[in-house]
């Protein structure tokens, strides 16, 4: 299994450079347990859900905490065939294979989401949508995550394409990964987008 | 068929509120054949694929030209079972049916780009993803589309989960049209996503 992200961060000021990379900071803990690869549009990340998504958490939550208007952008794959099996992201999480039922999918990720959520005191409005690949079942796959974020305690509102969210981070994050893992099949090939924004002057519309 | 696209326009700069609402500006001839409304998040624009990826382009190339490091995300779907028929969105370029045959798909996806493409001056680097859904054939639709991005003019190279380009953003937005268009079933349901980065302090890497 390939499970791995591709992550971008605008923080909207003159001086992004610095921001960016003082925010690159936070993953230093991560990098024994996540490949980390660099250029100028994304950051790949690749390593198991246990890692990338506190990763991610980590990378946004760093710029938002000092009030600049601050966006992640993430793409995240699981189990595309046109990637080798890598070592690194193994995990027990990933041998979990999601109930085929709807109802129960749902009721598994939301009991898998932790317990004791940390707030990390960043307001975050969100928008994510699920690609299962491979598969004829995509859009009853598509509609259980979407039963699962409505009760998620992050559920905002539906928009096209997507689905709102609006939590503090540490909510967003974990329900994100479960989201991720919790719909499509287990061993298949899925893919997760996700929009994360803290501080806009516009606010919630 | 409805075909539509989420977008996010990032100017990394202090003043980002007032250079996106002067590249807003540039949706403006659009607004009697796109549906466009905007949130904290993201743009949505629904409409045919001839008025879609010009529109995007404009709202990218206003605040690129200035010279401020600007960033696109887009989300393009088309197809979507989950969303209704939409008058605004039809267009014959919708009734085509991509060829079977790969290498048929390639030729008349490369045959669609205009050849009069107009040099906007603004030189973009590019990473797109297609992901052909309700389909088990999904790779080889993908496989077909990067065979075409490697003859479009703009290819750069490949990274995990997307493939690099390397334009003038005048070549990069009909590039990723034509990659939208040209591979998975002509009414079936498809999603391109694309971030477009001009400026970048660090160039390409």
């Amino acid at each position: 299994m390939f499970i791995g992200a591709q992550v971008s961060l605008y923080p909207l000021c003159d001086r992004f450079a610095e921001v960016i990379l003082a925010a690159v900071a936070a993953l230093d803990p991560y990098r024994d347990r996540l490949r980390i690869e660099t250029d100028d549009i994304s950051t790949l990340l690749v390593g198991p859900p246990e890692n990338l998504f506190p990763a991610m958490q980590d990378l946004f939550v760093a710029p938002a905490r000092t009030g600049v208007h601050t966006v992640l952008q993430a793409t995240v794959s699981r189990g595309c065939p046109g990637e080798p099996d890598d070592p690194v992201c193994r995990s027990p999480v990933l041998e979990r294979q999601p109930a085929a039922d709807a109802d129960r999918a749902i009721a598994e990720a939301l009991e898998r989401l932790p317990g004791d959520l940390v707030e990390t005191g960043v307001s975050a409005a969100a928008q994510i949508a699920l690609y299962p690949l491979g598969t004829t079942e995509h859009m009853a796959d598509i509609g259980a995550c979407i039963g699962f974020l409505r009760r998620s305690g992050a559920y905002d509102r539906p928009k096209n394409f997507c689905t709102r969210l609006r939590a503090d981070a540490g909510r967003v994050f974990p329900v994100m990964a479960q989201a991720f893992l919790g719909f499509g099949a287990g061993h298949g090939h899925a893919v997760l987008t996700a929009t994360v924004s803290a501080n806009s002057p516009s606010g919630a519309v």
